[in-house]
């Protein structure tokens, strides 16, 4: 059992979970929790390590021995060391040190959503796991979106890094592979009504940063400005419920193909 | 300027900051920043205290002379203090203490919501900012809610509470006063998809706990259960995206009259 600190694996992943730079170098990044595990394993990610604190029940005994033949070395260590490991308070009874996937992109594409310097981690995170819920096929990662495989966009994403396809891009690169399809910004109140554009065909939506909106190449790229009519008083929705009801719309006209 | 934290405004306002029971006994709040002190202003909101730490721009100004003029006391107070005063790690350079606002009900009341045991600060809030955006006239307290005032739910309505009537109630007492309403119960997965039932005429949307969904008395309460579609793989929504969609899809719902 793991004690110290000062372990290389431990070493490893306190490095990982807070320097991107690290991340980035190794091409590796941490997920933490059961749930986490369970879709790494179903993804059948080529695990690394995993951690646990003991007093396992059978299925997470059972969850252990997958990883293990997908490759991870299995540690228990003590609480303490699971918990200097952990980006959480309370860290939960399991964490592991996971690859960067390579998820397959779908062809063709033809629905797709660009984060356009979206700073909050958390904010990323959530708008990953909604976009994966809504049947977007890839999401590009423009200059100014915080990493994204931060350990709190990880939590907030669901397990949506072991199944769609990040891009990170600039501008000109993402105008090039988007070629053909219509880019719409989303506005607070500028443009056209969001339920009175076509989302069918090739479409990317692209989200701008919470505090300033879309960068001026960003806008430069959009074929169109939309925004989410609004009856009541309130000046604007937080970003990630817009981004929500945007990819709520689009998908269910892409649905409904009257 | 006040510099000490054993005045008795600073320590009054710090037990408000962390004690639900003490907001309660003396029905007020703290804002904190400029944008929420515009707001109250802008509400006519009776301020007892403003605190700011100097460095005034003179829209600031103005801003200060009108929270004197609805009966503030003004007073400038070292960063230290106001550090102390505020909830969060990098304080804005102003908050105020304000009393519980009683927003009079529109009648006929005809849209509301009914959270039942949203625990987490930030989604009460941000899910407050959304009901108001989407035209909803009430926002039902029920059991097991997050206090309104907590600083978090504050911080992430944006000024709905000087605008959206807050109520508190329990299961009997929210149905005697919806009595007519058809009340729709928010599900991840089960009931009638939220696109294909009519969010005409008296409605509320129910909202469960991010945890552990609704309770039973929520559940027997309920006239109907919704829930969104989605054509992706992610298994469910973040409960404030999923909150944002189904007034998004309500209110379009009930602004288009054919």
């Amino acid at each position: 059992m793991i004690t110290s600190v000062s372990n290389e694996r431990v070493k490893l992943i306190r490095t990982l979970q807070s320097q991107a730079k690290a991340r980035a170098r190794e091409k590796l990044f941490v997920i933490e929790g059961e749930r986490l595990l369970v879709e790494a394993v179903n993804a059948h990610a080529p695990l690394r390590v995993v951690f646990h604190s003991g007093g396992l029940k059978p299925p997470q005994r059972s969850l252990l021995n997958q990883a293990a033949r997908l490759g991870a070395t299995v540690e228990e260590v003590s609480p303490e060391i699971l918990k200097a490991c952990s980006d959480t308070t309370t860290p939960s009874g399991m964490l592991a040190v996971v690859p960067w996937i390579e998820v397959p992109l779908a062809a063709p594409l033809e629905f797709v959503m660009l984060a356009d310097g979206l700073a909050n981690p958390g904010n990323l995170g959530t708008v990953m796991r909604t976009a994966e819920a809504f049947g977007v096929q890839a999401v590009f990662l423009m200059p100014g979106c915080v990493d994204a495989y931060n350990p709190k966009v990880v939590r907030g994403a669901m397990g949506a890094h072991f199944r769609l396809p990040l891009i990170e891009a600039t501008w000109p690169e993402a105008q090039a592979r988007l070629n053909g399809f219509r880019l719409y910004l989303a506005e607070a109140a500028e443009g056209t009504p969001c339920d009175q554009v076509s989302w069918r065909g090739r479409i990317g939506l692209i989200l701008g940063s919470e505090a300033e909106g879309a960068g001026a190449l960003a806008q430069a790229a959009a074929t169109a400005r939309v925004f989410i009519p609004m009856p009541g008083k309130a000046e604007s929705l937080n970003a990630v419920v817009a981004a929500g009801i945007l990819l709520y719309q689009a998908a269910r006209q892409r649905r409904s193909r009257s």
